[in-house]
């Protein structure tokens, strides 16, 4: 008998009340039942992303809300900032590739928030880019990006979208969607929403339905203005995923009654703490300046094989942590803190990783790390 | 207290032992845990469609196959046919059509099936042709499609491919990809797979291999080489819906014991059934001439309220059928037989139908469909 713990950032663990109302026998959604269910999500999802603007639910995961977000805003041939900072950066460049627009790449070194003048003098350079493409918190480093400093670039000028993955960013830390004027924002369920994946969402401004109205690009599946006017009406274009829109009911009505502020308080905190925990042991993170909520990445300490440290945790101790990817390859481990994670994960997850490292051969304080969480843990937000 | 029964050809009731699967505790995609449900997923996929090639597995609707049918195969501008005769046949059209390909319709008369001698000339008389998309059974007009004479067709000309909607045909009657030599085939999971909706499956030949390397629609999220290559490895390009993936393990499990020809079977006698039930009420068919097994159709009688019949079968008696879309929308019902469906159900759906008819002053001899139903049902297979 093995307790596991699930703290890598997504997917994340889903409450037992959205698991058993995802259980429930299936219900059509034509029927009169699904729709005050329907109606409840995209409520919520007004509120989650604080947006005045629709809300559009996708039977996807991420990466299609993402292509929703190039194919329905830009036309063939069109130039794109995307700022690449690691792996869902890169994505950007090559949804837009793939779809015949051409990529203007604003590199950002792993580990580093994108430098918003550096965006503001490649707009400045080239007035022929339409948009940028940009992750409020890029999973793969555990970085946060300046989204509300690139807004106020972008809001000034009426030919450039603003398009901001928000996967591991809205429900996470305040990105209030209209105020900060965010003109795309797409996010998916395993993240802060606490659902199994397997649905993605997009809203966006008065400004991107201009430029939506002029997109050129092919789309079918991921039609948003499609999606948007059968929506109004709780319908949807195609069929919907059913039972995880009724497991979305559930983690809206819970985060409702939590407030976003509580959220982002109680995932701060925990980010805090677990940033305190990793310095009490010695460990250096991977992102000092800028780092995301969602999640904490810190390097492997040198000398141990970061393969086996995730190994370690998973065999020996029964949490999965992320890995790193790409060129962060074994080199870092990544916690997460978003999504239905509260104090004791963060107590569990670093109790492991000092145990882990020990027996790695690493030198650790015993509870050394556990002693800095609790510093911050015990008071209160 | 009501009872309620969901008998519409999709979202279809999901067995108590799949839901509870579905609520177990999120695991990580990337995690050893997950490596064999996947691998059995694609196992018994292989197994559902009768091919010895791989049947990726995509996180969206079964439209979403439609579409990755349509952009991994063809090349802007190429002319394709499809065959038109009903809601699901029109959204061929429509997909070909939103990535610049130039669809050539078959029209054919709701209720009826396409005559195979109608594509043969279509392309004769047009070899620039390079695919014919077809239903092998029409949801929207409960027909099948004799896919079996088009693949006769179409196996003979190396520059034309078949491409199925098979979303309530496979796992419905048999329909054995590589012997009857379909080039594409896709499927969604809420239909005769019993899952909740949110995945949707596509199998290809080797010929449409040779069509996939020359294919320039654009695609990123639907790229279907990308995804059969890392699925090889039980990965997948994008997050997985991993609890509908763990659902799939368990129905997949569900339908190799009770074996194809068993399922194929059962679905069968339920469908004999319900048309011998509903002559004996004297009702008629809305397709005699060639009905699929997956559900079947039939005309409200005259003077009978077709809107009315349905909702008196929903908030009477707690059963929920499809009525009839566009042309036949409050003309006709459809009841399903495919899927997670049994002789009581039948027998449920046209008691209630005897006893709604009859609430709504229509004659009806109460019992005489259940009496006919028997008839076919107490037999055995």
């Amino acid at each position: 008998m093995k307790k596991t713990y699930l703290l890598a950032p997504g997917p994340t663990p889903v409450p037992a009340d959205a698991l058993l109302a995802m259980a429930r026998p299936a219900i059509h959604h034509r029927e009169p039942e699904f729709q005050p269910i329907f109606q409840a999500c995209r409520d919520g999802l007004q509120y989650l992303f604080q947006t005045e603007r629709d809300v559009v639910i996708l039977a996807s995961s991420g990466t299609g809300a993402m292509e929703a977000a190039v194919t329905n805003f830009l036309r063939r041939g069109d130039r794109a900032l995307y700022v690449n900072g690691g792996k869902f950066g890169e994505r950007w460049g090559k949804i837009l590739g793939a779809y015949g627009c051409q990529p203007v790449e604003i590199p950002v070194a792993w580990g580093r928030a994108v430098d918003p003048d550096a965006v503001r003098a490649a707009l400045d350079a080239d007035p022929s880019i339409r948009a940028v493409y940009v992750q409020a918190s890029e999973t793969s480093t555990a970085v946060r990006h300046p989204v509300e400093a690139l807004a106020e670039i972008t809001r000034q000028r009426p030919d450039v979208l603003l398009v901001v993955d928000g996967i591991t960013a809205v429900g996470v830390f305040d990105l209030p969607m209209d105020v900060v004027g965010i003109d795309v924002l797409v996010t998916g369920s395993q993240k802060a929403l606490m659902l199994p994946p397997g649905l993605a969402f997009a809203a966006w401004s008065e400004k991107a339905d201009r430029f939506m109205e002029t997109a050129d690009l092919p789309r079918f599946y991921f039609d948003l203005a499609t999606e948007r006017k059968k929506q109004r009406d709780n319908q949807t274009a195609w069929t919907p995923a059913v039972s995880l829109v009724v497991g979305l009911a559930a983690v809206l009505d819970r985060i409702q009654r939590e407030t976003l502020e509580g959220v982002f308080a109680r995932t701060a905190r925990l980010a805090r703490a677990t940033r305190a925990a990793l310095g009490a042991l010695g460990l250096r993170l991977f992102a000092p300046d800028a780092p995301s909520d969602a999640s904490t990445a810190v390097w492997v300490p040198d000398g141990v094989d970061g393969v086996a440290l995730k190994k370690a945790l998973r065999d020996r101790f029964g949490i999965t942590v992320a890995g790193g990817q790409d060129q962060a390859k074994g080199k870092i481990i990544r916690i997460a803190h978003l999504g239905y994670a509260d104090t004791f994960d963060v107590i569990t997850a670093i109790s492991a990783l000092e145990m882990a490292l020990a027996g790695l051969g690493h030198p650790v304080a015993p509870g050394a790390g556990v002693a800095a969480a609790q510093q911050v843990l015990g008071g209160g937000a």
